[in-house]
């Protein structure tokens, strides 16, 4: 077991350029079988997935059952919420004993930052953050990517405004490495109060006025305004917000003509977006969830260590 | 994905008697497989089933996911009161975002009447109403006809009598509209403050006088009394219920010599079925179970849109 | 369905030495194709397991769940704590409804001690006890005499040692019993408020001082000290505990220099054992998770009803 080498995705920090053009690439004939009669592959036959969310999340821990499942992998999921964790077990010991079970891969969820890479230090699976803390959540970054990329001929030139609570979205996060690491420029949008102080480190051009960040981008991504914000005071009241940096069909016109509008969802609608914007035609809002289990099937397939030799699926298949 | 023409099983509503025997009859075969050493068919394999539960229901849930994995299917469970929709994502979101993963038959159980239809007019998948509210749960409907089919030689002049809560009882609903469709005379008997006013017109005659109501039916069919009818104060107490409307052996032998009794479940031992009853000779009760995950493959096996082409088991396989 | 002969695993009371070796050899199997790049069987084809745990447990669920999917069964897993059970359904007619949807195997964990065996009168399915209350817990007892077996050469006069709350253990209650039966020396000890009065009778030797008991032994086995024997004011605090009956490394030093350090989890850390001893070289604590899969696996295979012709993996293939 411990002569392989096992790679991990922990963030897109630290994949290269062509490391996450290969997902796309890849992504892209699962994304094809998804919509044939028959959505299954052998890929994974005889392989362990475990999606241990230490955080509940329907949609993300769905999204990777399915992936796993339709690649034939032995799928088992744990709710931490309601296990050992409770008993007072550390996540030291979680971790080692979800190890000695043999996963080839874990999926974990956890609202500590760098929980994935305590992780994979101590698991000889590989490891796929699903989401941690205020850091960062890759898969979503690589889906969001699919779906700009079914849209949009290049990244090259390409203007990507991201709005809402910054400072808190690993979303924002992994969005902003990925899309500059593709070559996009991006901007963000938001108050002053929910917009990190390194966004300009990370590659991002920051505005504090929507209109004006708005002007000719590509893609419009609004994110989910978590009611917790409110309680700690970061926000005034949703009204307040969704007047100043709520999407609404004026706004949107300020964008170029062909912007997509991205939400990585469940939607506030009203507050960050209004109906008419997430239902309109350029929304592609569902197209995000459909390239997720594609983009997911292709993490889980390239990452999984040894012994997958099944070929891909071919188009023509 | 759009070209084809997918058909939902929303309730015995808008079926027809050709299409509720062809399920009877397909439902033969799985009965068969799953008495088997092997009960496997390969039928729904790459076929995705999510079963989407808005109300708990261990018992429908389980039954509903062995058909799916004995058909082969990918199968993903979805308990909503743990999810998004605390998030305070609408149903319409959530069922969209369901429908994004490209899932080929969702069975959904919700606690609005009518969730399914709202379903079934926004998704590519085939439905299966698995009980919405007051109103429908036509796979309890399907089952229950199964089990009498096993017993009973013919649906025309059969004598069925459902009693208890009939206002509240959407398995009493489906089984009237399924029961009078195959031909059989439907009486219903409990409290007035439980019976429908528009009984009749479904097509049942109504007794409140339990003992008459039995005299010489060929099935009984007791309901559940639910808790909560007693705090609404449409019940006196359940000792009172028992007296005027529990089945015991006494009253049973005012039915035909070879009635069968029938139960949905779980039993309030006691109350609506004495413990002699419930566990005699002329209780199918469990036979209803094994019934319900033959008529679930059936459904799903019927229901599954495109590209199924396996053949059904063979009664000599 | 009738005619077959089902045999459960209720506890290693009832078991012979030849059944549980037997079992232990089908283990080894399983345990090497668990570390293979394809780890799976189709030995369990068409058979239906359910996990039916009326306690959590995700360490537990996990391994059986894990074990029957890589043996291809059909797995489904029942969380009682969330279902009918709590609608005042009896424990009679919850394992009827299981038993009537056909399953070959049925996990059950329960807090009353025999209630796995009342499901076997009551089923046509193999039944395996995951824990009845103070009771048995054989497939922890077996994955410990796996684990043992990797490291030492013979049963015959292996000195073992048990510590903690014995009385409240079934751990503790199925070991004894399997270590006797297989020729080990069984030594106890602990508060004397958690030992139990029978322990001479089960074949044990008691230990009041933890230091004499440990003098010599091959193997420690330390248990868990649950919270609520603080409550029930059996034991004084966690401190005064850990003081007289925690295993740190100046008191492992009175064992056999070669002795393993075994402890079934979730961990106490710092209260029945030292960080440095279970972490340490002796410690073979994650070697009993991953023998665990592999037991049960061999379990699951052996008990299974009917029909399964399929050859176990060979160590070469």
């Amino acid at each position: 077991m411990s002569q392989r080498t096992v790679r991990h995705l922990l963030g897109i920090e630290g994949l290269s350029k062509e490391g996450a053009l290969s997902i796309l690439e890849t992504a892209r004939a699962f994304w094809e079988m998804n919509r044939r009669p028959v959505k299954k592959a052998p890929t994974l036959r005889g392989k362990t997935l475990i999606n241990v969310f230490f955080e509940n999340s329907t949609r993300t821990r769905t999204s990777f059952e399915l992936a796993g499942k339709r690649l034939s992998a032995d799928v088992v999921n744990i709710n931490v919420a309601q296990s050992s964790a409770k008993k007072g077990e550390t996540l030291r010991d979680t971790i080692s004993t979800l190890d000695a079970m043999a996963p080839d891969l874990i999926v974990i969820r956890h609202a500590s930052s760098g929980a994935p890479h305590y992780l994979a230090k101590r698991t000889n699976a590989a490891v796929i953050n699903a989401g941690d803390g205020l850091h960062e959540h890759p898969t979503q970054a690589l889906l969001d990517a699919f779906t700009i990329r079914q849209h949009k001929p290049s990244f090259a030139n390409l203007k990507v405004l991201i709005c809402g609570d910054i400072s808190h979205s690993r979303v924002a996060r992994s969005n902003i490495l990925l899309l500059s690491l593709l070559g996009a420029e991006v901007r963000i949008a938001g108050p002053r109060t929910l917009l990190p102080r390194d966004a300009e480190t990370l590659g991002a051009r920051v505005f504090h006025d929507f209109n004006a960040a708005l002007a000719g981008v590509d893609v419009v991504m609004t994110l989910r305004i978590q009611q917790e914000r409110l309680l700690n005071a970061l926000l005034p009241n949703t009204r307040e917000y969704s007047r100043t940096f709520g999407l609404d069909a004026s706004r949107l016109a300020l964008a170029a003509p062909d912007a997509i509008v991205m939400h990585p969802g469940p939607l506030n609608r009203g507050v960050e977006i209004s109906d008419q914007v997430a239902d309109g035609p350029q929304s592609v809002v569902l197209q995000q969830v459909e390239a997720g289990v594609a983009v997911r099937m292709a993490v889980l397939y390239l990452y999984a260590p040894g012994g997958v030799d099944a070929e891909l699926p071919t188009p023509a298949d």
